[in-house]
């Protein structure tokens, strides 16, 4: 459903440039590797190019790492892309919501990158006051 | 269903001494509050408490982090007590496993859960192949 | 004069969820325990659950650092907040506007928290070019 | 062509105190020594205290740093006021726009360091996607 | 035996003030959680708060830390506390004097805690030139 | 009200020397810069020569930093000095007090530098007790 | 009592050999510098070398630290070891269980070092839910 | 002689998966190339992807890394690997042993790993006693 | 115009290995992909195995680095190859020298890239003493 | 000329033990190895002893560290002592002095070395005001 | 075979003095005890003085660590010098050579090292062009 | 005696450039205000900009630091500077070659720097093997 889309070989796509104006950018699923060729700049495709420009114009930049449990390469690659200023968010389902279906837990989660992006999602479902648990 | 259960201010429990013998523990879920207690020895109450004797007596811990997105704080204390020998799994779903319904989900979460401990799962669905994405 | 307020008991409050909109947040003043909380992600209560939020949503948050002198353990708080997004602004008076009363001070302090998030304080004092010290 | 401009010692100018609103701040070129009064808050005139002001008031930073090539103690510096918020912008050449003149240069890096700042220069060069480079 | 002695709940006391004026402090036992309170400025009881002013003043502050084996976090919170300003001591028994019962031991790490405040304590057993182990 | 005072270029003076016996030096107010200068040794003046000094002979140094809000910038460099030896204290009024002045502001802050350097000030207020914010 | 006993000079012994297979070791008591070779690597005899091996082959190392109380040195290097996979213990006595004699002190923390290596020792005191202090 | 033989690109393979119980795995020879897609995440074959699955696992991972000298590179990935768990392994000959071919170093070589991953290997020649050279 | 050149992919050519002399290496224009390569050891061709060879052999590896601005992965990454001995020179133009023509510009940095791995230059236009801007 | 001497293999004088009052320790001169050894606490003399019981006791220990020039490897050894509460003393000739004779230069230093421990040196010549070199 | 060797003991000699020059030193095989000697600047022999006058004169230092597998201590004391100067150098036999006896394995490790201090080896074998592995 | 002087404001004198071809420099004597403007690049005359070019050249810069005592302050800045490529020589007598006059003293040390920067002294005295002092 996307408007446009490229293949990772296409480096020299728009979007793989600063001038090209965006609001953000959003890698969902982010696999370790993804992560780790953001972190450290090592990444040879569309996608890893892109998201360096991201934090080169100092736009936001959101990453759904997936990868689980975490060793402590993860988490210092994690770590070292948040200094750079993105947002790691592991896509862990919101239970205290109380989803029916996998494909609430799915939209929930896409809802909540997208606010974090100021994109506004009509009718993403919002915490009331319930209690914590631990 | 448990066998045994305590009150978070019960500090006097078993399980609050090392000299009581135990396979790990597991925190499910883990709020950053209880990480980051852990982390920095900061706990008052009989989980932290427990948490701290498995990492004392060299047992395997497993804290199951909900929160997202991380901050750096979260970040750092994810490190800090990975460092100290925990393993820190975000309960992310298994979503190339195409879980049908929420239940399997967070069944399956437990299951690896359960795995990293080296308690066998009858019936723990197990990734067979698929080619993962980006 | 508040619109609303609450106990730092109420954990399951509005603006203990990054799903409530605020353009950020203000701790006046805060305490070095406070700090060390939010620096940490310690904390237990609504103040510090709120300021994580604020925190994890990238949104600014500001801490009126009351204690003085500062030890080590001050500092690496401070500078671990501050790391993680927030700034901490010790409410020290602007001597050089030569205030004439106390409340001119708390007034003027005030005036540049808000100013910090954006908000328009009309009549705030500002400094016209006064040579400063050492 | 400037509106107004100051002295390196006028130190008690408008643009040294945070109150006076401005969009940012470049500094262009920027020496070494520059950088380094404002990465380690040793400056002694106008220029390093509007700096370290912009900072203060989390604005956007540029610093076109001219050095070349680097030692350890440029890169710490450069590190440094990164990580306080700047942003770090050597005047390298776009080559691969394939200027014809030195003034095409000057100008494409000045369009640069604007639109960094969020002001909108009419006749930019732009990327079009071509192959970067090894 | 104390001559005034205070609840942790009472945060007002005297001692939780620079202003009055101490010798020093001794916590005795000191657990990990109160050491890591002070380490890292998360407490919320007279103790901690007396703590830290003993430290804001660079005043002595003894504790005697009770917890072992350690886990890297207690000796992160024990490195953080001596970085700054505090003095850590086990309360390992000084087995080379051959104690002849329990008051001994209790009675020899009391004094030699004394002992590093400057407070003169009669009778103190001495250690006069016995060969290490190892 | 001074019994002997140096310019700024008087780098020969007294002071400038370990030789000549002090009991400590406060620098009040001590701005960013002059902070910076002691942390990083790049003073150039007799105040920064002295500091520096003062910090060689292992005697008190009280920097009272008015800058704020604080950059990483200053944090760092605050923890330097702290490190160091010296003891950075904020000029931030004791409202707890409840001042009535400005003047009462002031004195009171000289007063407790004075009291961390051991001098006694002659009906200098002290807290008695009343119940710290958050 | 023991089995098999070494000089320190023979360097040449089994257990200086990983290909040697042993459960672990204890090193009871430990001086700072024992501990200090083992974190650096200095050590010169068979102990420190057969510490060296136990930790090259990642098996279990027992430190029973007796100095107190800790400076910044010993800190480090217990620092360290325990990072290398270590275990460092002091030997505080467990005074809840209330000990009746220096005996039951010893016999208590070799029990306890001797449970961290896997050893089953008969009838060892074992914490049966008193009250922590502070 | 293998089993099972897998290509570098077929990600999708059974060892691919944590779920897969191993004992263990050993890379030999290890370039520096592996070693660091390793210690930073960065890999994108099935070596380096089993590589990750088995430290997330907690099983151990040996790294038979032949490149020399050795830089600050090198260095840190084997330093980070280490701290992952990982067990860095220099294929260096045992001369002490005087082997009498070549095949006996490589013989002798894998037996020493397959001893670090608790695989018995019968005739491994072990080291009974001499003096190690400086 | 060059003697001798290779394809990226074969890794196997003379200037793959150490024993091959050499008087140091270029890398011109340099990526940050390359940058990064070279700093964390994970490149897979023959120019981030050359530069590798390099560091190994001490001898002189130059970068220029020509992305522009730089976030703080490119940062740390210029940092490490510094540590391990290379010469970061991003190709900023020498514009004090009023060059007339973008020629001018690319000669003067290839002759200064030179000039640092000692090969002399003829014609190298080199700086007199005029004043360097702020 | 000392009233009490020992051999450095008298591990056991009184010097060696805490319970012995001293005002503080001298070592001069303190050669790189002697100033390693208190750093890491690696020592095995009676001076390394004693100045370990120094630093234990938060006594003056200054060590007049003769090496020159310095490495990397001296540079972490000072600095790590000096964390650790130590004061490194290079014996350099103060030459603004014009001392006439090489036992002025080795007496001054002696003096200095006296007054950073508070014994008062009579006719220790003191810098008056002369002007220091850049 | 040597023209000059020394023992240990004999601290006095030479080489222990950095005005007798050399064109670097070799130290083969290198013990863990002896490299951290030298990283850590605790060495007690001629070895280890020999070697930390080769680092202070910046001359080349070659360490052939043969020790196997490495543990966190190794690594860091292999950091530490290689910071400090010094080329670690593990004496991995360059198997793609394929090497037909045990004496040319030694002979081309010798050969290498020698190589690294600019001292030409007829008849080493150089590598020409075969593929890596992995 | 020199063939050519600079004042320190003749920033634009020829050994302000890199393209000026020396040896090395020597910085003597070296205050601590000149090693830490080199250290963090904040210098602003002749004096410090020439060293900074002789650190971008790589060639030898050699700083006779007469400060002591030191602070943390000065070794920080001593650690940066040798990290960066320069050395640090304090200028300590070498009393064992037994100096008779404060020239012999001078003479030996400017001997020993020009020593360092590969200049031959005729007459320099050597160390011909004295026992050192502990």
């Amino acid at each position: 459903m996307a408007d446009v889309s490229y293949r990772p070989a296409d480096i020299g796509a728009a979007i793989a440039s600063g001038s090209f104006r965006t609001d953000g950018m959003i890698v969902a699923p982010c696999s370790a590797r993804t992560l780790s060729a953001v972190a450290y700049c090592t990444g040879d495709n569309l996608l890893t190019r892109a998201a360096d420009v991201t934090l080169k114009e100092r736009r936001p930049l959101l990453l759904l790492m997936r990868e689980t449990p975490l060793t402590l390469g993860h988490l210092r690659a994690m770590t070292a892309v948040t200094e750079s200023g993105a947002i790691v968010m592991p896509p862990v389902p919101a239970l205290y919501l109380r989803p029916g279906a996998v494909d609430e837990i799915v939209g929930h989660t896409a809802g909540r990158a997208l606010d974090l992006l100021g994109v506004d999602v009509a009718g993403l479902p919002r915490w009331g006051g319930t209690e914590p648990a631990n």
